[in-house]
C-alpha cells in the first residue's frame, strides 16, 4: 500500500485555506497512487491558537469542515487522516479523524498525552485508548504528537496488532531528536511501519521542525521530508513486514510478568 | 562523576588475558579520573563459546576470577562492572557483577531477555528484575544487551529512580541501529544517562559492532567509540540531569492506567 504524508501548511491559514490545500494535495496523492493521505496535528485550523480561538473553530464530527473532508476522501478515492479540534459535549479535544476511500467515517482518536501548556490550555485530555482499524489489508493505529514519545503507547498498538502507526504531529524546535531518533526506534522496537507527519513553518512562538518521515520495521527511513511544505510518499509491504518480524522477534520475546512496575502509580517517584 | 567504558577485547582471549587487559585498563581509567569502569557482556570469558565451554568457564560469585576483579577494583580504587558467566546451583547465567572502589560486592544482575540461539543454548533465563545501586551519588541500574531493546526494561529502572543505566553488550552486525538509534532513544525517553558498552572484533560467527556510547538525557552522544578496542570516557552531571528533567517531563506525564495491555499475556497475538 502506498501512503502520502502532507507536511504543512507552511503558513498557518484559515480552515478554508487549509481545506483548499488538502483538496489539492489529495488529488496529487491519488495521482501518485496513494491509498491513504495523512495530515499533521491540528491541520484544519492551526495548532497554537489559544483556548478561545480553538473553541470557536472546534467542530463536532458532524461539522461542516469534516463533512467536506469526508466528501474529498470519496471524490479523490483515498482515505484521509485529518488533525482537527473536536468539539464534544462542551469540551475541545486535540483529535484526528479517519475517512475511508468512500468517504465513510472510520474512527476518531483524541490525544491522551497532552504536551505542555499549549495543549493543556487548549484541550481536554482523553482517557480513551486508540483502536485498530484497517485501510485495505493494513491494520492501522493512530497516535498524536507527544503520545509517540511514550513507548507504552506504540507498544499498546503493536500488541493490538498494528502494522502501521500513524502520527499527526506538531513537533517544534529544538526537538529534532524525536523525529530523527525516537520515531525510528518506535518502528524498530515494535516491528511496525510508522508515519510521522509534522507541521512546518512558524506559528505563534513555534518554529516547527518539518522532517516528517515514514520508517520501516528495520528502523530505516523510507521517506524523509525537508523543512518546508512537502508531500512525501512511501510504499508499505506486508511481506516485508512479516519477513522483518521473523528476524526481529522482540514482540514474541517480551516478558509481561516482569513489567508490572509500568502500570503502577500515576507518576514517577 | 566520570565513567569509563572498555570496548573490547578486540581478540577474544582466555580469562587470564582478559583479566590482564582489565587490570591494565582499570589503571588507565583511574588515571583519567574515572570512578566507574564498565566492561562488555561476557568480557571475562568471551561470549560465543558454546554451552559446554561456557559451563566449564562459568564461576560462582566466590570464584577465583571474580575474587581477582574485586581486588582490582580495590587496588585501582574504582568501581568495576564485569560481564561474566555466573554458575549458580548447576545453572549458568549471562551475568554482570559490580564491585565498588573498595572491592566490595555491590550487586549481580542476570540477563532476563535472552537473545536468539546463542543465548538460549548457553544460558538459563533469569526472572529477577535488576535493582538500583549507588556509585557515589549516582543511582545506577544494570541491563545486559538485548534487555535494552525492550523499552519496558529501561522504563522499569527509570521508575525505580535510576540516573544512569549501564548496559554491557555484545551487539553484532547488522544491528548498528540499536547502538545508533535505540540506545539514544532510551536515554531521552527516560531522562537518564546511558552507557552501552560493546565487544569488538570477531568471535565465532559474529562480527561485533563496537560503536559503544555514553548518551545524555537529551539523547546526545557524550562519547562514541569506533570499531576497535578503545576506552571511552564521559562525565555525568546530576545537575544537568535535573535541568533536563525540568524540560523533558515525560516521567511525570506518563498515564499508567492506560498501559495495562503491556502486562497482559506472555506474547504478542
Amino acid at each position: 500500500m502506498r501512503i502520502a504524508c502532507l507536511q504543512g501548511p507552511l503558513l498557518a491559514g484559515t480552515p478554508q485555506a487549509n481545506l483548499a490545500l488538502l483538496d489539492r494535495m489529495a488529488g496529487v496523492a491519488r495521482d501518485k497512487g496513494a491509498e491513504l493521505l495523512i495530515t499533521p496535528e491540528m491541520f484544519l485550523t492551526g495548532y497554537a491558537l489559544g483556548a478561545s480561538e480553538v473553541a470557536r473553530l472546534a467542530e463536532p464530527l458532524t461539522g461542516p469542515s469534516l463533512t467536506l473532508v469526508a466528501r474529498m476522501a470519496r471524490d479523490h478515492g483515498l482515505a484521509i487522516v485529518l488533525g482537527f479540534p473536536e468539539l464534544s459535549e462542551g469540551q475541545v479535544f486535540n483529535a484526528a479523524v479517519v475517512y475511508d476511500d468512500r468517504g465513510q467515517y472510520v474512527t476518531c482518536y483524541r490525544k491522551t498525552h497532552l504536551f505542555g501548556d499549549v495543549d493543556r490550555d487548549q484541550f481536554a485530555r482523553s482517557d480513551a485508548l486508540p483502536t485498530i482499524f484497517k485501510i485495505g489489508q493494513v491494520k492501522v493505529g493512530l497516535l498524536i504528537c507527544y503520545d509517540v514519545e511514550f513507548p507504552e503507547n506504540v507498544r499498546h498498538l503493536a500488541l493490538e496488532g498494528a502494522d502501521l502507526v500513524v502520527v499527526p504531529t506538531a513537533l517544534m524546535q529544538p526537538f529534532d531528536v524525536v523525529a530523527n531518533t525516537v520515531v525510528p526506534t518506535r518502528a524498530y522496537e515494535n516491528q511496525v511501519y510508522l508515519a510521522y507527519v509534522d507541521r512546518c513553518g512558524t506559528e505563534a512562538q513555534f518554529d516547527y521542525c518539518g522532517i516528517s518521515c515514514v520508517i520501516g520495521p528495520d528502523g530505516a527511513e523510507l521517506a524523509r521530508a525537508g523543512r518546508g511544505q512537502e508531500l512525501i510518499i512511501a510504499e508499505l509491504d506486508l511481506d516485508v513486514l512479516r519477513a522483518s518480524r521473523q528476524i526481529n522477534t522482540h514482540l514474541n520475546e517480551r516478558r509481561p510478568s516482569l513489567y508490572h512496575r509500568l502500570t503502577q502509580g500515576d507518576q514517577a517517584p
